[in-house]
């Protein structure tokens, strides 16, 4: 079944704020079966929201409305739904009740302005909010049904949870979403893009989107199916993916990048340290948003400037004189001073040049070098990473991150751990 | 004049993907005098298309499509236009021409598949797209401007700032939007609430927005101006908020907190160092954001065990034992050891509770010390941040900062820098 959101607000037509809201409801609508084939977001405006419902009410079995049932005069959803549906909008006794007995429980009388969100339009089935003033509400006209909820998230998804979704089940049960996704990383879009884009066009039925942010690659595959339908073409393409991208895949259970390294260091009871230059506390942040990761993280160096990298990570000065702060053999040091400093099994570093300024024809802006040992053995690697001075430094924490993925998993492969 | 943006992409109606192109549309259209009144979102299908750019066309002057242009089947906004304006689709000689020679300047033929990129619709302009293949088109349409542009934002922002903006500055430069921001931090959503609300209630003219992050507010006001017109009210408004939010406000520019503890320490010639604890890179990650941090920022230390406490921040075993690592004696003592060992002008440190686990009835989860020195002085401060482990972890380090940026400001005001 189709259904389509509208978001009311004139603060999401400025240019600093989004219509979040209708992510989480279009996962849960999907879940229950329905498709959101559109979504708009309109502005304060009694005609320009009766405009955009009228059309939806064409072509659409359910339209969620949200925002614009405050208690001011820039709050006007009731109204423009009361006219494109022809009916009228009344104040409800029981309404006026409950929102009197709700401020009065809260030790003072009810502002008169209030009283606007006791109107009801005629018909509506009314859904309550345990967390906020503004009433929701439920009307079907003619087979299409159109749900009014409050704007603000955290009043929207509890009446959203508890009143909308019992709903919306009974009347769309009957097909279900399936999802798959692969994050990727070690791989520009394009190289991915050309490796799957053949495969999933011989999948018609099944919707794939690939995104892509610095240093990270998600392939998504949406797949509608019916009652009793397996996901065998869903299963199919995806064995199909994972053979081609085959370890750049590094994980397709939601699993973030730190996670996965994380779950190796454990399972291989190693501990981490890291050395940082260009990244500066990234990579210690992204190790560190894993819950238990102190764990296996002892901690690290942020040695931003070169007396730093001497004293507290142990390079020698002639090496730096010799071959510059940004150089595999600074990265090497880096990660063997950090893991002897720091007494863990393994070291991590990472130097490079952010940008914008500081870089030369020999050593241009974003090439970057991961170092990385343990007690047996010591390697680094380079690699040149476009972009501006945050996407470099991001796209450096993947690619430290990635070898060392590489690095425990080619680790734990010798010792029969996967 | 009003404006609308269509975003064509069916991963837009997925629960993963938002439609961002449309921000750094609207901030432009808005600059250039256009109010954009309406957003749709909608799926590669020519009929949604088509659908909401007949409804847009009988409401707004301008609008914008943007995605739909690339060589697939799924590219279906070049198809949908056309039906619209009842125009026909044909292969220009001229674009295809410009395609085969970008292809070719990349050392390998066009694809078949491309092709489609060269059909352009009778009577649209062409928009050059130096960053892909996809070109865009502006059409007139009974006085009506429709324009086509690709939806990747690396292609779509080039096109836009050459092309676009030159034409729509001519059509809409009449009125003007004037925005005032305030940056806020140390003080919650519903504190900053209360001491504004009544204030900007009283300017019906100006739309006012309010935005929390974790540790960050931003108020932001907006006035839509004629072409003579001074923002009187705008500034009256805005510098009666100043004046009730006094110092929690860091910055009226736009500057990030960074930013102005960064210009701090570079008017005071400061050199800044850092011992992390359970932001564990964080904070120096956001210092170093900002281009030229080298000059000011040392590195620092993320001191995630109590090992590394001991050994790279100088703090006294005894000390760990008796008050614990999450402690204002702490806080302090790896102030003055990173100072110390980094030969700082300023140490400034960070240990706390990030969660979920940890936590005890003395020291729950959220609490935080901050530590800041410098040769004279030593201090710190202490908060219990609400949220999971990810937010208590960003409002410590905008604690931290926001308490760096007041202990600058007493000491430049001694020396007389602001």
């Amino acid at each position: 079944m189709k259904a389509e959101t509208i978001a009311v607000g004139s603060e999401m037509l400025t240019p600093d704020h989004l219509d979040t809201n209708s992510l989480f409801v279009t996962q849960r609508l999907n879940e229950a079966g329905f498709e959101v084939h559109l979504k708009t977001v309109v502005g304060d405006s009694e005609s320009d929201i009766a405009w955009v419902l009228q059309s939806a009410l064409d072509r659409s079995d359910l339209v969620i409305i949200s925002g614009g049932l405050g208690p001011t005069e820039d709050d006007l959803t009731r109204n423009a739904v009361a006219r494109v549906l022809n009916r009228p909008l009344q104040t409800d006794p029981a309404l006026l009740d409950a929102l009197r007995r709700r401020f009065a429980s809260r030790g003072y009388p009810m502002p008169q302005i209030n009283e606007r969100q006791a109107q009801k339009i005629a018909g509506a089935e009314i859904l309550e909010n345990p967390a906020g003033t503004a009433p929701g509400m439920w009307i079907e006209e003619s087979g299409r049904h159109v749900v009014l909820l409050p704007g603000p998230p955290r009043e929207l998804r509890p009446m959203f949870e508890s009143a909308v979704l019992p709903r919306v089940r009974q009347m769309g049960m009957r097909r279900r979403l399936a999802r798959r996704i692969f994050h990727i990383t070690g791989m520009t879009e394009s190289e991915v893009d050309s490796k799957v884009a053949a495969m999933y066009r011989s999948y018609p039925n099944i919707q794939t989107t690939i995104l892509a942010s610095p240093g990270h690659i998600a392939i998504r595959l949406y797949r509608w199916l019916d009652e009793q339908q397996e996901p065998a073409d869903l299963d199919e393409l995806a064995s199909k993916i994972q053979e081609v991208l085959g370890d750049a895949v590094f994980s397709t259970n939601g699993e973030t990048l730190e996670e996965v390294v994380g779950r190796l260091l454990r399972q291989s009871h190693k501990t981490l340290a890291v050395a940082e230059s260009c990244t500066s506390g990234m990579l210690g942040m992204r190790i560190t948003r894993v819950p238990g990761s102190s764990d296996y993280f002892l901690g690290g160096v942020l040695c931003y400037s070169n007396d730093v990298k001497e004293r507290f990570c142990g390079v020698p000065a002639p090496l730096l004189g010799t071959h510059g702060a940004v150089s595999a053999e600074v990265a090497v040091a880096l990660a063997e001073g950090i893991c002897k400093g720091l007494r863990s099994s393994i070291g991590l570093s990472v130097t490079g040049i952010a940008g914008p300024g500081g870089g030369t024809p020999e050593k241009p802006v974003g090439l970057v070098h991961v170092g990385i040992c343990d007690a047996k053995q010591a390697m680094s690697v380079r690699r040149i990473l476009p972009g501006d001075r945050e996407t470099i430094r991001e796209r450096a924490v993947y690619f430290a991150l990635s070898n060392l993925r590489r690095f425990l998993l080619s680790d734990c492969g010798r010792q029969g751990i996967r």
